[in-house]
């Protein structure tokens, strides 16, 4: 059975899976990573490739993902939340690996895995949007991941849908990423949180450690406050979803990353009713359904990998 | 040689052509229509392509394109700026034309010329922008004119780049139609015009008369409130073209309409540099080509018939 090795390069962690062709994963290897380090960054992803290799001997290709902006040929153009910039990732990787590598980005492999083997199956036109410390997006058109004329295309996050809106760590203003990702919650939060709340609690009384995830677990918990500041947020997603909705018509939108996981409604239910009252024509025209990812953490490395497979 | 017939319905005319295999427009029919009246509107349309028909009795095909949602199977679903709402415009006009119709959307249309034929030769990711009464969309991927899974995508005129700014024609607010199209932009004049501006004089001293090329005419003639009017617009647009350029990544821009068609960089220098500005890594990346339509008004029919010919 054809085996290949994915590999997930995240903020804090690399992440590696062996995935078969149902794109489940049947061994991992995880080490943490500084990104603030290129090429400590480069040496982890090697390690945990390589041990993954000599775990899979029929595993003939590596495939990586990275939250960063990516040309068709592996090279790190950028990326706003990384160190890394003019990288050639792929051919460092192909170097020291010895067999073929794939290098996208990790939403793009995240939105791959979804379509494959997630809550993308059967769509015809699949957005996915990944709502972590930035937002990624991925596209997915007829059955072929849609990365642009350079590979830089899909970054929905960096969407400006609120001009002179609040600073993107890109250096813009009022990107969807500033208004609706894990830590444009978790700056919402540190603006506003009173003393005896739960979410400040959970960063043990510092305001500068909360994170969007305890603003998620504290609304999953029924904290008010976390619930405006989710529904906040979903709001300014459906901004982005009814933007995707105008300019793809796609027939599902996934939403993923760990902001969302296990928030249900909380974020999504604002987020689709946004949508639906932001899009054209939205009473005439056909629902566009608009589901959370299924794959959770795994969809980047199960993508890479799938991605980097024979026949894709 | 293969012709076909290519109709573009407008707010205020029905304009019809032959269109040869090499995007020629060998023979012409126009009419006057009322947007408020779709009977006379459809009647108007089988009035132009039955004179045309009969011109060219090699024809086999009829193209429509028309400023509206239409969906893959040629019911119009509405139109912000007209008065169609679940139209089966294909059906109708293939009843009462006798010959195969197609029936897109008119901005579509113009994409595909300006992909065969025009500014869009060559691209491999082409996004379009026409800036009229609204502002339409066309997208083609690789070859291919991405219409979305039910036919209502490239809607790029409704994507919301300013939460909670000006109202648009489809009922929402911060619409990049309702900042930068020609309705936006003589909207603009009328709130601050000055007694004894060269546009108010080509409005003949009615602000309500007021219409964007009037303020187009006398940017190109020097009038700096004209100008500046159009630096507005075009600042605006650049946040559209940013985010088609984040999200689609393309390699070829094309802006079109009556409002841009003359005025040179008037509009669109400021449009590129707020896009070059505004769009990620926009140091680092390919230099995205933004140019201005080639094939002006005819843009439309001419690809509404090639669409409709065979091997379109």
């Amino acid at each position: 059975m054809t085996v290949t090795v994915g590999v997930d390069v995240g903020g804090t962690k690399i992440a590696g899976g062996v995935v078969d062709a149902s794109g489940s994963v049947v061994a991992r290897r995880q080490i943490p990573t500084d990104p603030a380090d290129p090429q400590a960054t480069v040496g982890g992803i090697v390690k945990v490739a390589r041990e993954l290799l000599a775990s899979a001997p029929a595993a003939r290709a590596v495939g990586v993902g990275a939250a960063a902006l990516i040309d068709s040929s592996g090279v790190i153009v950028g990326a706003p939340n990384l160190a890394w910039r003019n990288l050639s990732l792929r051919a460092m990787l192909e170097d020291r690996l010895g067999v073929p590598v794939l290098v996208d980005n990790d939403v793009n492999a995240a939105a791959w895995a979804e379509y494959r083997f997630g809550a993308g199956r059967g769509a015809s036109r699949l957005v996915m949007f990944a709502l972590g410390t930035g937002i990624g997006g991925g596209i997915v058109i007829d059955g072929r991941l849609e990365r642009g004329a350079h590979g830089l295309g899909a970054e929905l996050g960096h969407m400006i849908v609120e001009r002179g809106g609040p600073a993107c760590a890109c250096g813009n203003h009022g990107c969807l990423e500033a208004l609706a990702s894990g830590t444009a919650i978790a700056r919402a939060a540190r603006e506003r949180i009173a003393s005896g709340s739960p979410v400040l609690a959970a960063a043990d009384g510092d305001p500068a450690a909360i994170t969007g995830e305890m603003v998620g677990a504290a609304a999953v918990e029924g904290d008010s406050f976390a619930r405006e500041l989710l529904a906040e947020a979903g709001r300014a997603l459906g901004v982005g979803l009814a933007n995707a909705a105008n300019i793809f018509d796609p027939d599902r939108i996934v939403v993923g990353g760990g902001v969302v996981a296990g928030t249900g409604d909380l974020l999504l239910g604002p987020a689709v009713e946004a949508m639906r009252r932001l899009v054209v024509e939205g009473a005439s025209r056909p629902e566009i359904s608009v589901v959370p990812a299924a794959l959770g953490a795994d969809a980047g490395l199960i993508g890479a990998a799938t991605l980097a497979a024979p026949g894709g």
